[in-house]
């Protein structure tokens, strides 16, 4: 008899955004004639930059003809795409990645989730809290995140960092040994982008003790902060202690496109073995690279036009992140991020719970969030909102909320 | 200090194709003035159906324009798709596979490694000898195969299966009890096709034991013999017992388009646990779907028009199997394959081992194959050679291969 991996059988009912939607559906069912402003999912609106479409045109041309057809590409991706982001990702920044230690994927999600296929089972995981679920459920089902808890909303192996207002939504160092980390700036849920000053710690951490730290920056488009760091390789000492997530999803609109890619320094070594060299061995054995037509629309994102037209999407989404946050603030709730983020993080008023909170605002504005609760016992008493929307429909949505809550 | 996987050195230097590249690059840098002709990894060559491409563009268009934007999919694919393959490749051979029996994701390479997520540590494996190696070594990453035993080329805890001449290359049900079985028909490598009445055993003993069949059927559309069944649910009861994974790659050309899917039916029970709940959570966790413009491009092959279009592709592999299985065996060579399958199978002449042929063949012919004991140890005397080329340098390659060998 197969034993399933019943680790699996550990995890808690549905997925956030599952939950979310079944609320929604059974809302919209029961009220077919109100209108719902979606402001939960992080999911990108505007449409794919004219030269990311023109290069995809293009490709799928050459997929047609017998010379210029790809097959099989390289599982790291090409070094097209490799090296157009060694030079403009990194190299632009000061930072020396060389494309060998970049890996095109299809999904950051992927990638997180993937990635513990390279640690062992024993390993002490610290994650942020409120945090983006994946790296919770991808932990659990592996075996590493022990026995979840209903009551407390946390599973008896992992380490929590709070990230509240007290501590300006930045995690302290974990007080007890840790060796995995993972760490998201600008962050999801909150918004709070990470400043050089408040990295430094976690790198001299990870190198001092032989952590990793797992830092997803798949928002990092979205920082217009001066000095605010880009990449964890910013940081002196980060390419022997760091693995990078980064993703066009958000960037470039590419969320039903699918490109993304992770950096694992050839200097990040642990137990004697090449952390490059495990992944590369994984995604070679497990994954044969993103569609070529898909890497030719990645590439024209770093042509001056592709550059361009994803500023001015960026620029709507960052516009309406600054609509919610001041629409919000000045109804008198309290908010933070919204600034380095398409994410604000909004205080339930009067101490409601998220959930109640979600409901009616579901109910009563006809505007869909994202209740804090469900990204971890500390964002209990929070809701996320994004600037993903369209730019009238936000302005209507922030209009409806402040009617609601004032 | 993080633990890494250590199952990940326990594997053995380059992956098969890896090491066949690096002999290839080596005799070209040398004799830069050969010309080779490559039937050695099984990549096709054909352009996209026009359909296809015909589908890709209009999808292109849709994401270029705010209506008909496509931000995250379902993980689990459209159900444009899902019922395009539950109707086209299952109804109309009389088996009932509902949608969401189906999940479609990027490659079965993917989906065959990411399997192993579902199930216990401990689990017996059995494979086929010779083996597709992603079964043998994504088992061994995730610690269910043991030590590699460099001599025998072997893994201590798997059961190996041989499939060579004395048996029709046809497995015998394993002497053992194990857990977790993979077969693959059409076979990669031995080109081997299993009838219904050699596949029944194996459904019977899945369903008496409790193992699971995990059955790839990346070949299917290459059968041409009546009465070879072209999915394992052809089988009575295949689907309280059976996973199968199904690929565009050889299909409809898609080795560079990247679309495939996984069918785990809901009567699959293992443990007290729904094995398409277990998947449907993986994906939803670990996943966010295949590109809409990719999905697109897939449900064009289930047009009248796609279909025709496939099905000339087909032929014209179907003919190269033939050429060099007819060439060969002219030739005096002993081989299998090339008639339900892309793959033909052919013993090297006089004993000499695999990689001694393969060189032989790769420096006096200038033809490039595969040998067979990169594939395992039953694989060893054997070579395999793919349908994939073009057909003018196809019976080139069958000329010169002749040459060498009279």
């Amino acid at each position: 008899m197969v034993q399933i991996n019943d680790n699996f059988l550990k995890l808690p009912g549905s997925y956030l955004f599952s939950e979310i939607a079944r609320r929604v559906a059974a809302y919209s069912a029961a009220h077919p004639e109100k209108a719902l402003i979606k402001l939960g999912i992080g999911d990108v609106t505007l449409p794919l930059p004219q030269a990311v479409t023109a290069a995809m045109h293009k490709a799928v041309d050459e997929m047609a003809t017998a010379s210029g057809f790809h097959g099989y590409g390289p599982e790291q991706g090409y070094a097209f795409l490799r090296e157009a982001i060694a030079a403009q990702d990194y190299k632009a920044r000061g930072v020396d990645i060389a494309p060998d230690e970049i890996f095109i994927s299809d999904g950051a999600k992927s990638d997180c989730g993937n990635i513990v296929d390279l640690f062992g089972p024993d390993n002490k995981v610290a994650v942020c809290d409120p945090v983006y679920p994946v790296y919770v459920d991808t932990n659990a089902m592996s075996g590493r995140a022990g026995v979840y808890d209903e009551k407390s909303g946390k599973w008896s192996n992992l380490v929590y960092m709070p990230c509240v207002a007290e501590n300006g939504f930045m995690p302290d160092l974990p007080g007890e040994l840790v060796d995995m980390i993972y760490l998201c700036f600008p962050n999801n849920p909150t918004g709070a982008a990470a400043t050089m000053d408040q990295l430094k710690p976690w790198v001299e951490y990870a190198n001092r003790t032989g952590a990793i730290l797992l830092y997803d920056s798949a928002y990092e488009a979205f920082i217009t902060t001066p000095g605010v760091p880009h990449t964890i390789y910013e940081i002196d000492g980060a390419q022997t202690c760091a693995i990078e997530f980064r993703s066009f999803s958000k960037t470039a609109g590419f969320t039903g496109t699918r490109c993304a890619y992770t950096v694992v320094p050839k200097a990040l070594q642990r137990g004697g073995a090449s952390l490059n060299a495990m992944w590369n061995r994984r995604q070679c054995t497990k994954f044969n690279g993103v569609p070529y037509v898909v890497q030719r629309g990645a590439e024209a994102v770093y042509t001056p036009e592709g550059r361009a037209q994803v500023q001015a999407n960026l620029a709507v989404y960052q516009n309406n992140a600054k609509v919610i946050r001041e629409g919000l603030a000045a109804a008198g709730l309290t908010v933070s991020g919204g600034v380095d983020s398409p994410y604000v993080w909004a205080r339930t008023p009067d101490g409601v719970d998220s959930w109640t909170f979600f409901d009616r605002l579901l109910q009563e504005a006809n505007v869909v969030t994202t209740p804090g609760a469900g990204f971890g016992p500390s964002g209990e008493g929070y809701i996320r909102l994004t600037g993903f929307g369209q730019p009238d429909a936000t302005k209507e949505a922030v209009e409806r909320v402040k009617a609601v809550i004032r």
